[in-house]
């Protein structure tokens, strides 16, 4: 094992675990409300909290106290709802489903389902920028191609001749096999796979007998596979976990990525203001929520425009000011100037709160249905902008669910911008608390900045190398109240720069890091000596990379690095972690960096304590086959103590100082 | 409220319903061991269970017995283990989830990710067979194509050009169409649906908006849609069940329908033995056992080849024997002499208690993992086909992930044969238990059969109109330890003919109506006079049409006699009955029905009872925009009672006495 802390347990006679006793000391780590409000690192989050509180409004935190004492048998994994002879668990008294269905049997397919749940996620949001790349390159929608770089670089990849051939035919091409990736049925090669993964990678998966067929395919064998009394052995469901974590690595993650680099550019290192102190009262202020890009870049770009400037001048307001909340903040974020990035999910309530915000417009995933509760408090509009999530009470200005109007994106985002105006107008005299606290991000770190910024990777390799850079770490994921909110991800960053480990970040994780100033030069402060002198003067010792889907930047640092180095990637001083992670694709994003061989590292266990069978594939089985572990300690401290001495044994192996 | 007895119950003043109550009354009626031992309709199953009892084997009705009392919050469908911010569950004291979610949230998202899971069996299903079809068109593996007037039948359909085209041709095009259906990502029209459904059909599920995309998608998107905070609207996650349900029905079952027709043809009315009484000692018997039809066709047909009989002869053996489980049995039954069918899926293990099968063939579905105990009890070997379903301890002889074996079906399966006759060398001795239970059968009913036999559909429909057939009901699904095994299905059978209700019937259900005698002309004695006179001398009140896919038999039965009638589906005397259902796939085929139009009725709820909104949406939501409800007792002669009535009601509506 490869934890100190992840409950450990024994084997009955009869192979049903005593994991009621692990998964109570588990509950027992459980924060509460009262723990958030002491120990959350950010003040503007506590006083958010009181805010509420003082208004009567719930939170998460509130619903999370009030879940409590959570269900063993979920938590542990052994709950099946699967069909309906149902519902089942496993425990002493009865150590079978109905079906014969055992803990490791239940425990496995419940943790396939949950990451097939993680693939269509970040499936559905590499489809939509798909479809719109393919209908901007063949001039069914009005939307410039602007990343014409990552075009030509994706073609290159893929083999595409480009020779004679416009941006636009260049982009249907790579449209048309990414999207061949996702649909595909009758068996063949996964192109962006073969096009864009390590061959040594290739070699492993293919020898594990693991390579998708597609990302819609495994995810519908997923569900195949766990449905009633079908596959009987967990070490073949978990063979479809892995399975369907190269579709979302590749199909979601990177098809994703080269989707909206292509349609949208890469974006810029700029700075950025961060936190609700950064909320500008007397604008008319916008708040995008969620992660697809194609809408919301029209949304900012109409807001940017005089047109609507003026429009809002005239009716009172100094501008129009957008904010980023989750994903689709940051995404916008470093491709457009002066979007303030303020929340992640699990914080948008409090945002809410300060009844600072004339508009929400939410498209999907980690839009809690709870914003509405907030918004009606303060008259604020929210907009629903897809057909996948629709939120009663809320306006809906939106594609449909064949994309059909996806020709009007300009007309719906004309028409949230007026609503916003309009809202900014009704909502004059609306109380307005917002704590005063705000910090300057650097922001739009990606491969090709870094490649420009030190003309090549090879600073980086020697820096590491040397021992400047001890290890780098991409700290990511979700937040989940099980945990102090932002807590853990705050700890474990002091700790790794403090080691001289160099930060990559995205996604919800990175809130707490651009708030608490850890993407500020002046963190370089709190790093160690070398990775200052490595960063010194212009850089910050926590890298912002954007939105989840954006681990791709990572990976691609991360491999570019391995490549100088002519090291596989699985022997580098590489670690993801995602400390607080909370929904399915958290699931994926860290088998995601394991597929690669780079080990993960989390304070919230997995629903896998009711079967060591199962627990232990995920902790240490794939060592020897992808060269990769996942580590739960509860403690961030502890954890980070494990990352940064993992980092060392790498680099000894290594033969590095 | 179509239903007396689903377990009413009202509002709190927070929207929590109380629930507890409703689900605490039904669970008192779930069925024990004792009652199945004193109430099952087949006196082999007693005996057998006795066996088992005596050999110290547990069977369901063990295991059920020891998960009692089920969980509340999974009954009621308010638990919620979608993010591991949970589990929550809704209660007076936590009226939402973490997110915010509330009951009506939580169940619609729970029951639209059953049907997910349906949609994926049935299309993995047809995916197969489709896939089968391609590749025989394509000349890659060594499989006739059988079903030529299938072929020219659906080209027309399709509107495919048959001058001067092969069937092989003809096939290829249909499997493309077919598996296009399955995997389309970029919006476009469903084929099938296009080809096949009624136009009046088409219209009312365009105005709905719920014509699927394609079936992978639609899976995808319920997942999405469902995941993390994502849809936070019930309405819009129903509605999403209901493109679902119309994926599960033309690709899961009609495009399986087609690609089952189309290779191996539509199989021959004949009789049959049915029940354990019909195994035959001094046999190589052979099991098959789930639902995937192309290597079992093998398999049947090298068992059935002189040389393998010969050599089970030198072996010691009278010969081969095949026998059915489930839905693989049933679809081998009517297309090869002498497949004997002895049980449905929840039955398996007793049939393995006999002691008398060599060899047990399982693919995928409905595969309960227990058989391997009973069968190590008996040395009966195990052999899992495909790479969906492994069972620890079975022999593996099966197709690969990407079906790259698939021309290698022959081998694979005298392999099996060749193990069947090694294994009942080695078991000589070994003590057989066969309860002497076993009756003729009439099978093979099929839409052509019946139009040839009647030339047309004008004799049923005058039959119909003057009221010597009362109605037709359609009773499937499978079975479910929560009533009484079997029971429900024959109890609500003998109301039904008695009242001149003609059946067909398919799958699991059909297996206690083969058993009993509903399928023999003698169950003409316990039919109502004008059912008799029409069905006299030849036919038996039940109509046997064979696996559960073959649901498509059936509403192409409906639906050519109400084209007979000029009426739509919907106005027709017609019912789905699935009593005992259990399984994912089980919500989807009463579903499919509903979709045409056709009222369906239950013996045991789905899990909705802990949100009046989802509940009432099932029961009675879409009568107006689809023309059905859904409705459930727990007492199957009130349930029959309810679909007399309600099929009287259809006639008056039309004005038939």
């Amino acid at each position: 094992m490869d934890s100190d802390n992840h409950g450990h347990h024994h084997d009955h006679g009869d192979g049903v675990s005593d994991y009621i006793k692990a998964v109570s000391e588990y509950r027992k780590t459980f924060a509460s409300k009262q723990d958030v409000l002491d120990k959350t690192p950010d003040p503007a989050v506590k006083e958010m909290i009181l805010h509420m509180e003082q208004i009567g409004c719930d939170t998460a935190f509130d619903r999370f106290d009030r879940q409590k004492p959570q269900c063993s048998f979920g938590l542990a994994g052994v709950c099946c709802r699967i069909c309906y002879m149902g519902p089942c668990k496993i425990t002493d008294k009865s150590p079978r489903g109905v079906c014969g269905a055992d803990a490791d049997l239940i425990v496995a397919r419940n943790l396939l389902r949950g990451l097939a749940g993680g693939v269509a996620a970040h499936g559905m949001h590499a489809r939509e920028v798909i479809l719109a790349l393919k209908y901007a390159a063949e001039g069914k929608i009005n939307l410039p191609i602007i990343g014409k770089d990552k075009i030509l670089k994706t073609a290159a990849q893929f083999g595409i001749d480009t020779k004679g051939k416009t941006i636009e035919e260049l982009a249907l091409k790579i449209a048309d096999i990414l999207l061949e990736d996702i649909a595909r049925t009758v068996p063949g090669e996964h192109r962006t796979i073969q096009a864009c993964a390590p061959p040594e990678r290739i070699k492993v998966w293919r020898n594990m007998d693991i390579l998708p067929i597609g990302a819609y395919h495994e995810v519908f064998e997923a569900l195949h596979r766990t449905g009633a009394a079908t596959d009987g052995d967990w070490k073949n469901v978990m063979k479809q976990f892995l399975r369907c974590g190269l579709a979302f690595v590749w199909s979601g993650v990177v098809g994703s990525n080269i989707a909206t680099d292509s349609l949208f550019g890469i974006g810029r290192r700029s700075t950025s203001r961060v936190n609700v102190g950064a909320l500008k009262e007397g604008y008319v202020n916008i708040a995008v929520h969620g992660h697809l890009p194609v809408l919301v870049s029209e949304i900012v770009k109409q807001g940017h425009s005089r047109e609507f400037i003026e429009l809002a001048k005239k009716k009172g307001a100094k501008g129009i000011q957008f904010y980023g909340i989750c994903c689709s903040g940051l995404s916008a974020m470093y491709r457009y100037e002066g979007v303030i990035p303020l929340s992640n999910a699990v914080g948008a309530e409090l945002v809410l709160g300060t009844g600072a915000l004339d508009l929400w417009v939410a498209d999907v995933q980690d839009v809690f249905p709870s914003i509405m509760d907030v918004a009606g408090c303060y008259k604020t509009i929210v907009v629903t902008t897809s057909d996948s999530a629709r939120l009663p009470g809320a306006e809906h200005y939106a594609y449909d669910h064949t994309h059909s109007n996806m020709d009007q994106t300009e007309h719906i985002a004309r028409k949230i911008v007026s609503r916003a105006i309009e809202s900014f107008e009704n909502r004059r005299g609306i109380p307005v608390f917002i704590p005063p606290y705000e910090v300057d991000a650097e922001i739009g770190f990606s491969l090709e900045y870094v490649q420009k910024r030190f003309k090549g990777m090879k600073p980086i390799l020697k820096a590491l190398q040397d021992g400047n850079i001890l290890g780098i770490v991409n700290l990511v994921g979700c937040n989940n109240p099980r945990v102090i909110y932002e807590k853990a991800v705050v700890d474990i960053a002091e700790i790794l720069i403090k080691n001289n480990v160099l930060i990559l970040t995205n996604g919800c994780a990175s809130f707490p890091l651009l708030k608490l100033g850890f993407c500020n030069i002046s963190a370089l402060e709190k790093t160690g000596i070398g990775l200052r002198s490595f960063l010194e003067p212009d850089l910050p010792p926590v890298w912002h990379m954007g939105e989840c889907i954006d681990n791709a930047r990572a990976s691609g640092v991360f491999s570019s690095i391995a490549v100088e180095a002519g090291e596989v990637i699985k022997n580098m001083p590489y670690a993801l972690v995602s400390p607080e992670w909370s929904n399915e694709k958290g699931i994926g994003a860290a088998l995601a960096f394991r597929l690669l061989g780079i080990n993960s590292y989390h304070c919230v266990h997995a629903p896998v304590q009711g079967s060591d069978n199962v627990m232990n594939f995920m902790l240490t089985g794939t060592k020897e086959s992808l060269g990769s572990t996942m580590n739960v300690d509860v403690d961030p401290e502890k954890l980070a103590d494990k990352i940064i001495s993992d980092l060392k044994k790498k680099r000894k192996a290594l033969g590095w100082k």
